[in-house]
């Protein structure tokens, strides 16, 4: 026996397994492998068993594309949330952002990816029909765009607006502008630029 | 329903459960365990399978303490090993290193940790006690100590060497110097005075 050691078979095969997390690398996933198994085992097979249940008992609600375990979702089935609003998000980690600033009681709609041509991502791989079928619902009367403010969440934002506005709903987008809190000398000049365009009486 | 959306009992396990891989916080679990659901449920459920397995199957060589599904592992039962020569490395991926350098051809001993007094890792918690019995085995006829050159590894070593003289064992430790490949101007001061103090007959 030479060069690199001879693993057991079920420890290279959880190092290779671990390399479906995004982010993960070789090295990372050996890392993750030999702490696992050195120091929680239990934690180990909680990760087992939640990925299971999950992987089981996870689909996406009929209505708003979220995760959920029933066919409609709790917020979606919720009789405080204004169906007249529908607000378009990339990844249920931005819806969490929306809710998180308590500035929106309406509906979500969430897209699970953007726009992206060069990885093969376009409105099929979307279900956008899905989309557009929904916010033609006749209670839905805005559609909010909150797809992120990079080069393909503004290009999904607007392939989307014009999809919309041609079957006549209204549409909006987030605005642009300063962060809360930030000092002009630390904001970059294109943020500058668009909160200057859009600026508003005071 | 305000605040963060109430997320599937399941969705919320396997996120809380992701954190037990190391360097894995709130942010990340979750962007894993999105990722997992929406792009690769075969890689989740292939994932749970083989921690199973691995938690399961895999235990501490008799011998030399890394992982193996066999009492004694296939490196600690090879004849084409210099059972004269026993590395000494804090772990897996160490051992990995070494063997990587094909400058070695002797056995090991994992110490899966080193000596860190502020985590509560002593003596005892790295079981000493076997690796010493282990070292003392009358064929052993040099330990190397290739421990990190950090500060505990660099005390787990001196403490080693402590114990393994005081029992007549030849020990030794990796040379300090120059890597390999590099130009001095690139190369720390701590490691240029240890070269030059380390020098040798050219």
């Amino acid at each position: 026996m030479d060069g690199q050691i001879s693993e057991p078979e079920s420890l290279r095969a959880l190092i290779e397994a671990l390399r479906c997390l995004p982010g993960v690398g070789e090295r990372s996933s050996r890392r993750m492998a030999y702490h696992l198994l050195q120091h929680d085992p239990q934690g180990a097979a909680r990760l087992a068993e939640t990925l299971l249940h999950a992987v089981e008992g996870i689909r996406h609600c009929r209505l708003c594309n979220g995760f959920s375990e029933e066919e409609i979702c709790a917020m979606c089935s919720s009789s405080r949330r204004d169906p007249s609003l529908l607000c378009v998000v990339e990844t249920p980690a931005d819806q969490n952002m929306v809710e998180a600033s308590h500035g929106y009681t309406g509906l979500y709609y969430v897209l699970m990816g953007r726009l992206a041509p060069l990885e093969g991502v376009g409105p099929d791989q979307l279900q956008f029909d899905r989309l557009l079928s929904r916010a033609c619902e006749a209670k839905v009367e805005e559609v909010i765009l909150a797809t992120n403010f990079t080069p393909e969440g503004e290009t999904t934002a607007h392939y989307l607006s014009e999809l919309l506005r041609a079957r006549g709903r209204k549409v909006t987008r987030l605005a642009r502008g300063v962060p809360a809190g930030s000092e002009l000398e630390y904001v970059d000049a294109g943020t500058i630029a668009w909160a200057l365009m859009e600026r508003r009486g005071a």
